[in-house]
C-alpha cells in the first residue's frame, strides 16, 4: 500500500473546512471560463448532509450561491451556506445573492474572503447580518485568495494579471547555440502549459516567436479546453501574412490582437491585417511597443489575465519593466552549455544582491521536468 | 501536531530492514573519514535485542563487524549480524571479518550488498556459508550502494568519483554581468556545501577562481569537519604566491596539489611552490591540463573522490570531457538576466536532443534555495 499525501475526503474530519474545501474545488475546476469574473463555489448543508452545490460558470450567468440554493430547494431554509467569496449585494447581471440567501431563510453563511472590490467589500456580509443570519469569514481565506489572484489583481488595479511561462534547461537555456529548441521539456510539462492557456484570458508572444516557430497558440489537451485570445507584440508589423495566428475559423482559434508602435511605418499591412479581423493596438511613440500602455488597453477590453510565453526577449522586457505577477518556470534535467539562448533576455543588475527574487516558491514534478512557481518581489 | 515524514523508529515495524537501516545510518555518519575504504555499519541482534553496534571509522582500523562483535562479547554466539557490505575474506590491515564472525559463533548474517571488488566479491559470503552460517544478501541493497557510490566507482574503475557542485540563479547564472557573485545562495546551502567538502577526499577549482576569490577551500561548519585536499588546475602556474590555498599550518588546512602542463614555462615558480610543500603534477603536453591523466594520477595517490567547485570554465571542461559522476546544483530563487556568467562554460551540442541529461533527479529544499541532484548519462 502506498501512503497517499492528498486528501481522501473520507478520511478528512468534517468541519467548516471540509465543506469549504469542496466549494474551492468546484471553483478551481472553472478557472478560465468565468472571464473577468471571479471563480466561486458554494455548498449548502442542512442537518448533517449536503443539500446543494454550485459554482459560477460564466459571466452573465448565475452566481455560485444561486445554483447551490436552487439545488437545495426548500431544504435551504435553516441551512448553512459555504461560499468561497462574499455574496454580492448589488444588482448586476443577476440580482444580489445576499438577498437570495435571506429569502431562502438560511441560518448561517460561511465565507472564505470578502469581496476585494473596495467599492462593495463587506456590504453583502452586512446585509446578511442585518437579516439575522450568522456570518463567519476567513475560512480557508489564503487558499481562496490564491485561487482568485488573477481576479483580485484585475479588480484592484485595473491591469491584467501577468503570468510568465518559460521552459529552460537546468543551466538556463531555452535553445542550443544553433537555435534548436525542440524540445526542452516533455509531454507532461506541455500538458500543464496548455492547461495554463485554458486558465488565462489571453496569451502573448513576440513577433520573433511567430516568425521562428509559427505557433497556433491554441489550447490542445486530451479533453477540449478554451483557447486564449492571441496577442502578438510586433513593433514594425513584421508578422508574416500566412502566420497561423492570423488565420481564423479553425477549431479553437481565438481572436488575435497585435500590439505595435504608433509609427510602425506600414499602413498598408495594418489595413490588410484589419481586413482579416485582426485588432491592431498602436502603443508607444518610439521604436518599441509601450507594454505598460498596451496592458492598460487590453484590460479595458476586458482581458483580466495574460500568459506571456516568450521568447527570451519578450520575457526579458516584461521582467525588466517589473510587469510579471507570477513566474512559471519549467526546468528540464538537461545541461546545454554556454552559447545557448538565455531564458530571460534582459540586462540584469550589476550586483547579485539586486537580482529579481522570487518568493512563495513551489516546486512541482512534471514528468521528468520540474515546474518552479514563484512571485517576483518588485519593491525597491 | 505536525505529520512527520521521516522515520520515528518507534513506529517502524521490526524486520531485517529495521536493523539494516540503523547499520546504514551509522555508516552514513562516517562518510568522509574512511579514506579509500568504504563506509560500513554493523548491528548484532540476539534474542530480540540489540547486543552490538559498530562502524568502520578509519582506514587501517577495525572493520564495522569487529567493533560490533567486540561490543556484543559472548552474546555474539547465536546472534544475527547485520552488515551493510559483505564481510571481507582476506588478511589486509586486519584479519578477515568472515573468520571473526565464524569464531564468534554467529548464526545468521544479513548483508546489504556484495563486495564490489570483482577480485574478492562473494568470497566472504561463501566462507560464512561453508561454516554453516545462514547468509542473506540484498537487504536495502539500493540504499547501501548509493551510500558507497564513491567507493564503488573508485574500486571498480581506478578513477576518483567526481561530484560537480555549482550554485546558480534560476536562469543559470553564477555571477552578474559585472562578475559580482556574492552571494548566489544562502547560509543553508553553504552549510550543505561544507558538508560535501567533508565527505570528499579532495576539492578542485581552477586557478581563475583562486585569483578572483582567494578561497581557503577548507571545511567550516558549526562542528569541526575534515578539510579536503586542495587541487588547483593551473596550466601556466599563474597562482599567486600569497594565495590562501598555498599557506600551510592554519587550522584545517590540508595539502595542496597543482595540476599543470608539462611545458608550463615557469620552472622557477615550480621550485618555489615545491619548496612550500605544494605537490606539482604535470599532465598534458599542450596548452591545457589533461584532466583525464590528472585524475588517474590523483587516484594512484589514494584520492577516491573529488568535489569540483568550479568556476564555470572548469565545470564546463569536466562536463565536456564526460568526467562527472554526480551533479549537485543549487538554484537560488533569483533571476539575473542575460550577460551574466553562465554556470557551465562548455560548448554544448547543436541539437537540444543531444543535451547532457540528468537522471535520478532529486530536489531538496536548502533554506530559500533548492538543491537539485542528478546523474549525467554519458552513453552515446
Amino acid at each position: 500500500m502506498q501512503w497517499t499525501a492528498s486528501g481522501d475526503v473520507n478520511l478528512q474530519p468534517m468541519s467548516d473546512e471540509f465543506y469549504m474545501a469542496l466549494a474551492l474545488d468546484m471553483a478551481r475546476h472553472t478557472q478560465g471560463q468565468t472571464g473577468v469574473n471571479p471563480v466561486v463555489g458554494s455548498v449548502v448543508v442542512r442537518e448533517g448532509a449536503v443539500v446543494g452545490m454550485g459554482a459560477h460558470l460564466k459571466r452573465g450567468e448565475g452566481h455560485a450561491e444561486v445554483h447551490a440554493l436552487h439545488m437545495a430547494g426548500e431544504r435551504a431554509a435553516g441551512s448553512t451556506v459555504y461560499v468561497t467569496l462574499e455574496p454580492c449585494s448589488h444588482y448586476g447581471a443577476t440580482p444580489p445573492c445576499s438577498k437570495r440567501l435571506i429569502e431562502a431563510g438560511v441560518s448561517r453563511v460561511v465565507v472564505a474572503f470578502e469581496d476585494p472590490n473596495p467599492q462593495v467589500s463587506g456590504r453583502g456580509i452586512a446585509m446578511l447580518r442585518e437579516a439575522g443570519i450568522t456570518v463567519e469569514t476567513g475560512v480557508m481565506e489564503a487558499e481562496a485568495r490564491q485561487l482568485n489572484r488573477k481576479f483580485i489583481k484585475f479588480i484592484t488595479t485595473g491591469l491584467p494579471f501577468i503570468t510568465l511561462k518559460a521552459a529552460s534547461t537546468l543551466d538556463g537555456k531555452i535553445a542550443t547555440r544553433t537555435g534548436d529548441s525542440k524540445w526542452v521539456t516533455g509531454d507532461a510539462a506541455r500538458q500543464i502549459v496548455h492547461t495554463m492557456r485554458h486558465q488565462h484570458a489571453a496569451i502573448l508572444v513576440g513577433v520573433n516567436t511567430v516568425i521562428a516557430d509559427n505557433p497556433s497558440l491554441t489550447t490542445r489537451l486530451p479533453v477540449p479546453g478554451l483557447s486564449p485570445i492571441r496577442i502578438i507584440v510586433d513593433s514594425k508589423l513584421r508578422i508574416p501574412e500566412e502566420a497561423k495566428v492570423l488565420q481564423a475559423g479553425e477549431e479553437g482559434d481565438q481572436d488575435t490582437i497585435i500590439l505595435t508602435t504608433v509609427d510602425h511605418g506600414n499602413p498598408a499591412k495594418q489595413q490588410l491585417l484589419e481586413a482579416k479581423g485582426i485588432r491592431i493596438i498602436p502603443c508607444g511613440e518610439g521604436e518599441r511597443v509601450d507594454l505598460q500602455a498596451g496592458l492598460k488597453q487590453l484590460a479595458v477590453s476586458g482581458i483580466p489575465s495574460i500568459l506571456v510565453e516568450g521568447g527570451g526577449a519578450i520575457s526579458g522586457s516584461f521582467l525588466a519593466e517589473k510587469m510579471i505577477d507570477e513566474v512559471q518556470l519549467f526546468l528540464a534535467p538537461k545541461l546545454i552549455g554556454s552559447g545557448g539562448k538565455d531564458s530571460f533576455g534582459f540586462i540584469g543588475p550589476d550586483m547579485m544582491n539586486d537580482a529579481i527574487t522570487l518568493s512563495n516558491l513551489q516546486v512541482t514534478p512534471a514528468g521528468n521536468d520540474l515546474l518552479i512557481t514563484g512571485t517576483p518581489s518588485w519593491e525597491g
